[in-house]
């Protein structure tokens, strides 16, 4: 069954404790090369049957309205996962 | 500067409380085209210069050793965030 993504990142201008606890968590385990870490949620809307262009609207509305705070995060990404990554 | 994506998923077999509430809270909402929802994490990593294979393979380790939990998540996806959609 098809899957719609919903990628929700924190807004650039927004704190991230989370990404920043991790951000200084990478150096000690030996991971030098990321400079900064963002954390934001991805949510994965399961359609039964087709993705039609009106239920895409459906779940862009839904992104901007309920899976995000529009206050502090940007809906990044709302997008069908291809079949091949849907696979797994 | 190139930003990696991870994603991580709650794996198929676990429960997914969040993903539930949300499950449960759209068709209250009107949005009545999703038969399931599951909430997972997606994380940004900045590099500062270019993405080597190295580059990749270390956010591949980094995903698997740190952002997830390997008991109830799986890695979904490493990849780099391509260029137009960096831009935002």
């Amino acid at each position: 069954m098809p899957i719609i993504v919903v990628d929700v990142m924190p807004k650039p201008e927004i704190l991230d404790p989370q990404g920043k606890a991790i951000n200084g968590a990478l150096p000690r385990l030996g991971f030098t090369e990321f400079s900064q870490v963002r954390q934001g949620k991805r949510f994965e809307l399961t359609v039964e049957g087709e993705v039609t262009d009106e239920i895409l609207a459906q779940a862009r509305t839904a992104a901007e309205e309920m899976l995000s705070n529009p206050v502090i995060e940007d809906v990044v990404n709302v997008a069908v996962l291809d079949e091949a990554e849907g696979a797994r």
